[in-house]
């Protein structure tokens, strides 16, 4: 089984510890992305992966894709120019004081990227899953039309398309969000988003849903994935639920709905957080590779769930465990005695 | 409006992380101070600040003053001369395993000021706003007087007074600080302690208080705080509340006591630990910036506990959000929801 | 009163915070070993201590010997000689994820050390207590005689001895370790170990145990302590009872039992945890220490949890505190007040 | 005297010690740009001096400021807005392996300023010195009109005019240096340039000149300096000559000629190199501080050499040595004995 | 064209800059080895390169080959298995002081492979050149007996083969290594060493030679060029000649003999060193880039000299340089301007 | 053999590599002070060595103590009390930038000892050699006066005594040090001095003697060494030849002269300095150990002078080669190559 994804792969710029930004003059770096995170992951996981992008044509940009190929992600169909790799600033947040982001993405080399650049027909030769996520379609009309074309080219050939929702207030509005993302949808077998993802990027609202704290109740939840499978006829609705206590301590879980009407909650994790970016990508790599091996969707959604629990507690984007480690979890009690 | 405050800048040397002191051979370094910390915050809240110290004329000494004009503080009051800049170890604690500090400031510039080296009159032309600490007169009697003169000068110009009591064991006895706290208190407009200073510096004390975890009863505080304006004539008593959990985890929330009779308490904040140096300091800025902005005592106290709340998240003494930050954490839930 | 510790010395190489091994291209260095670490803490409390073992007469050989005279660890009866330092690779767990030890320890020094080679006769000459622990009949079967001959003369010679029974499963397995273990027993005066260790080692079970999160019944524990008296005429069992919440909190208490009869558990500690290698050993420590010091076993137990629990807010495997701060967690609360 | 230097302030982005990019994962920052280093190292000497660019309305953007504080530059009339800082990339050389430098500026707040942003009559109000470099009107037309119209009204207010050619190949071909920069040069008073510079933005050559090394002969450098202050009228030709023996040592001395016909060149320095950016900056501070002075020119070329000198000797771009340190190397030999 | 290189991947550590060993808490982690760095250094040069070893089945090992996975070798054909990774420790010289290394390799996984483990035939598949050095047959007679093996059946499979004598006076004795590398000296197509290797390895000497420095005579090369090339039956003989000026300068050259009856000497280089080991290695990618892309003698020494003086200016065993790196190194001067 | 110094301990705060005082928040910590690197450096070398001292019984002061453990030491005559460890200030010079040394030592434990504090009768038996330098008079009367007892005790115990004049101009005049030296000079047995102590400290100059960049020439060493024998009666005079090319490369030799009337001069190494401060310390060391074992001059001067040239190329004050170490170096060539 192959596995494609397509997107921006970043520099990230964090500060060092829980300092804030340029309190000290040192800067940790690691390359990260939504769907390069999910390629990652899915790698790591032992799933033959592909990632597709365009990066500058300079040592900065084949720095990031041989870091990739460390994750023995095949990387042998990017693509190579344009100015600039796309970056942006962390300032990981503790307790009461929340993580921020800046980004500096503005004219990079996936940005600028142009449709008659990929070939999709080609690309997609041998692939089984395609993957991407919302902030494809955000970054600008060109690549919203790139991610239409690549859709249209993948449903033909009868590939499977997974899309995060991974919505960005800092991107787009919610109101061009749903103009774009209701399109791409009807293409969509498998949706994965957050608690709010499918009211801000779809419109999609349960009758009583209160989010603060992500306290749905999970009657509201089964009614907003029946509403996504009815209105766009996904296969499988994935939801990640956090329920922030600080910047320091969420509990996490996730839900996963099949059209054929049944919604399972997995285990919650009562997390004390390392590095939260990456989490939702790591939950997609975890339904995406449970689906990909068949597993029911109770056994899909605890894989998901503890995948992207155990991302928590890594520093970077990336989920770097394997799948044995996950399911130690799973079959564990994550209650953290030492392995020797 | 105009701030200035007046006391010791000095460098602190930590070990790094939770490493013991000396455990391996790298020190962090700052430079901080009760009344330096107080001017940094209230610097980055948009408040025109001055600090007035001693340092000595080496690149030690201007190094530290340099440190204070990133932030913005005016530092063209300050003194240059004298034999060293003070200093101190911090250990930071974790858990059960409480933070040390260790001085290192006999001897220092500020510490043998003497008291024909300020010209009050001219040092608060145009200032409107007077802060000092409880450590001022406990490092020497010429200190004390130093700032008695300056209180009095201050009293005579309409300058409002704020005095963070800042009682410190290893500095003086409760005795030595009842006699010279005493003689300032008539002076101070604002009070600003922790739950023990009123005793430990006052000898003020509730009847039936029980300062163990902070758990002392509502009552108690407005009790205290009544005595404070009773007594003193101050127009505002502020208080913060920790309760240790461990070296850890704290929670924290502060008290606002109106002279005309109300008092407000804060919301209470559960706190992971990041450094907690500088907390108090950090909720004296607060408390000032809500007076001088004529917020009314609840704004005040909540402003304050929050933006206190939020220096125990960062590293170092100096509390470097913007006033809009603290806002954002008074207005939202604390959840610590990444910003992006 | 002396104390001599016998076993290997070994080189510890960690990933840097919560890095995964590799992660980067630093490791943190430090020496350790399970009879060392008893032996640091002991010195560090103001014991006279010794400690036996077998290094490579290399600089590296040297460099983990010398570290043991920066605590006035006695290291006059150290034997150089043989292939390499054992070692071994730890990756830091937080909260779900594991700790994980990956030993390369085969070949060393130590492990290939031959019992021609220490006359325990001259080794014990003036030494009031012998403590080893189950890692080195773990190791091989002529380590395992080396330490029954130990045993054998120090008990001639009327020495206490204590062994931490430390089972292993990386090392041995249970079947392999109560053979040995058993055999070693009948020379032990005083035993520890933790919740599990009765059983994978010396085959012993309360009727009703459940030891997932240590929740055993303090009953369970007064039947295993006297079995332990019974079959081996132990004086003392201490046994360490830890609750992992996750790999960064756990709850942490020890028990000990005279063979007069009475059983004691210690104040339970909520840890927040830094560094969990090496509490064993800190426990063992304090066990030893309070026994030395004829504190009776309410004082005995009191005094070695509350070290252990300060060995967890720690760097590296060692226990850096001096007796002082560990009676002054004992006597206080806990609550990690800064101290200045 | 009050200097002004306008020009886009970048953040620096290098590897470690002499690692290659990403061969680790830690970057130093720092923020630098050509007028930048100008400025931090006038003020550095004492000079008050202002900085004009334009930057982000974001924390980095404001960090980049408050950076410049801390060297007492003037930052008031800093304009904020656009979309981000500029930034780039360097590795640092050693021994025959080249320092490699790869910018990331497109797009910056400062590239994408407007003329209409900017009311010189205003920024000049009380201002004696103009000092601009080449990378301006390399980076666009606009940047490159900005430029002539600050030009244009320096002159008119008989303020001295300073530009370092700093030819970029990076940035533009000679062909366009050469037409912006001819127009821009009837403006200057004092030039300031590199070996190669004249050539390459100006096309002025002497006959026999052969620049491998830097080994022309002083005849030639009178010769091209002659061709300057004919053809453009300045008053002052400083040049830089740089001997490259490899990237860890340079010789290294200036050239400064009066229009009054008289040529003179420093003494020259044989320099282990710790980082060579910004050093062509840190000579025209010193050529503009001894002018500004009424330094002789033969005193000006000394301390203009000294100071870029001491500038090679140290981390980052800027300049940090007092005109205190700079003249003891000036009345010295050089020889490095410690100082205490 | 495809490579093969088959040893030993270690992994180095490294006190931090010019400390000593465990000076600091801090080692510098990276996998290396004679062969491997070969392989890197040749992947680099964009030739398709296979490593062919053996590691432990552990997270240690599979670390060890993913990073060569960063450098696109192909390590499809790497054997998992066995105890342990072997080490070494490095402590860098400077100046008089010299660098030392530790070896912690005994019981590796690759010392203790077995001859049967490496179907050498189908190793060999496609593959145009196999390269491995003395230090495989210095580990052991078993160790020995594959190389032989895999030497016969290159040669009958018509595959190039080149050896680096890489003589280690800590591995054996000049008696034991000639005894052995006589023997595989009969396959080799390609010799390559230092000034030294082929008296202590093979035991031949020219007449006057005096290697203290280096400082041998080019005739005596010569010499010794001709004899190896009539008793093997050689193509080509490369010889690194290495000036010790001191630990921190070194004079670096080659030379190549064709046993068409030429010899080559590069340029020399006079470097800076920031870390020297490996560039052996280097010198041995660089001969074999040349050969097989038919540079003639002069072309191929110059590029390998080059290569290898590049490598003396990186941290780590690896060269990480292009082939386009050393050619501009080759054609330009190695004076080290900055390149943007 | 036992040898005694006496002086004080400091903390040593330096940048980290070659970055200014306060660059970035970062210091690396060691602990150093004249007669504490002698006594270190001879420890390495295996000579059984004591230090007395006077350090705060704090933290600071155990730590400071713990380190001197370490290097076997012995520190049972140290005395505890008083206020503070001192401590100084180093930024690392290079090339033409010199070192600084900011010393904040005054008040100091070790500053504000008494003379009744110790017992020199007590403290000297056993002991063969006593050495202390010129820093100790320098600090104040009282421990000249301390000084002077011990002299005074020793030489009645027919004690060996050394001096190291170091003169340091930051800690008195030439006029206070003649003073003062003159009269411990009559007790001293081996006078230590670099080129200008001579003149500085004792009023000694040759006729033609040129100082600037340690140009003397051989014969008025000589003449100063007669000078020195005549009015003190000294057996052997040594003195530390620098010729400081820049702060990063010094030539560094020495002579000895024995009061038989021969005068031998070391070797002159050419260093690539990493750190010299405390490299006369070593040299100090060197003669001791030299003298001690009843070395002839020649080779005490060669063994001294290797042993400080290799204490150039290590960080921190201390010498930490061992005696086989320096002899490495002086019966080989200083080429540095690689041992392993």
């Amino acid at each position: 089984m192959k596995v494609l994804t397509f997107g921006e792969i970043m520099l990230r710029l964090s500060s060092q510890g829980y300092k804030k930004l340029f309190q000290n003059d040192l800067m940790e770096t690691s390359f990260c992305g939504a769907e390069v995170n999910v390629a990652v992951s899915l790698s790591n996981f032992g799933i033959e992966t592909f990632f597709l992008t365009k990066v500058p044509d300079t040592s900065i940009g084949h720095e990031a894709i041989n870091t990739l190929k460390y994750f023995d992600v095949d990387t042998s169909k990017v693509i190579y120019g344009g100015d600039r790799l796309g970056l942006y600033y962390l300032e990981k947040g503790v307790s009461q004081r929340a993580s921020k982001v800046i980004y500096d993405r503005k004219g990079s080399s996936f940005a600028t990227m142009k449709s008659y650049e990929v070939n999709w027909d080609e690309v997609f030769t041998g692939i089984d899953w395609f993957h991407f996520s919302g902030i494809n379609p955000a970054l600008n009309v060109e690549i919203n039309e790139i991610c239409k074309m690549a859709c249209s080219v993948a449903k033909e050939k009868g590939i499977t398309i997974s899309c995060d929702v991974n919505y960005r207030s800092a991107l787009w509005t919610e109101m061009e969000a749903q103009r774009r993302m209701k399109a791409l949808m009807s293409y969509v077998d498998v949706y994965i988003g957050n608690e709010e993802d499918a009211e801000k990027a779809l419109g999609l609202k349960a009758k009583n849903s209160n989010i603060v704290n992500g306290q749905i109740e999970i009657d509201d939840y089964q009614e907003i994935c029946e509403m996504i499978v009815d209105l766009y006829g996904c296969k499988y609705v994935a939801i990640t639920l956090r329920e922030s206590i600080s910047a320091s301590i969420n509990n996490w879980s996730g839900i996963l709905y099949s059209s054929k009407g049944k919604l399972c909650r997995s285990r919650e994790y009562n997390i004390q957080i390392v590095d939260r970016v990456g989490s939702g990508d790591s939950f997609s790599a975890g339904v995406i590779y449970g689906l990909l091996n068949n597993y029911d969707i109770e056994d899909t959604i605890e894989f998901a769930a503890a995948a992207s629990c155990l991302k928590h507690t890594q520093e970077g984007d990336f989920n770097r465990v394997s799948s044995h480690e996950v399911m130690a979890l799973v079959e564990g009690n994550g209650s953290g005695r030492v392995i020797r």
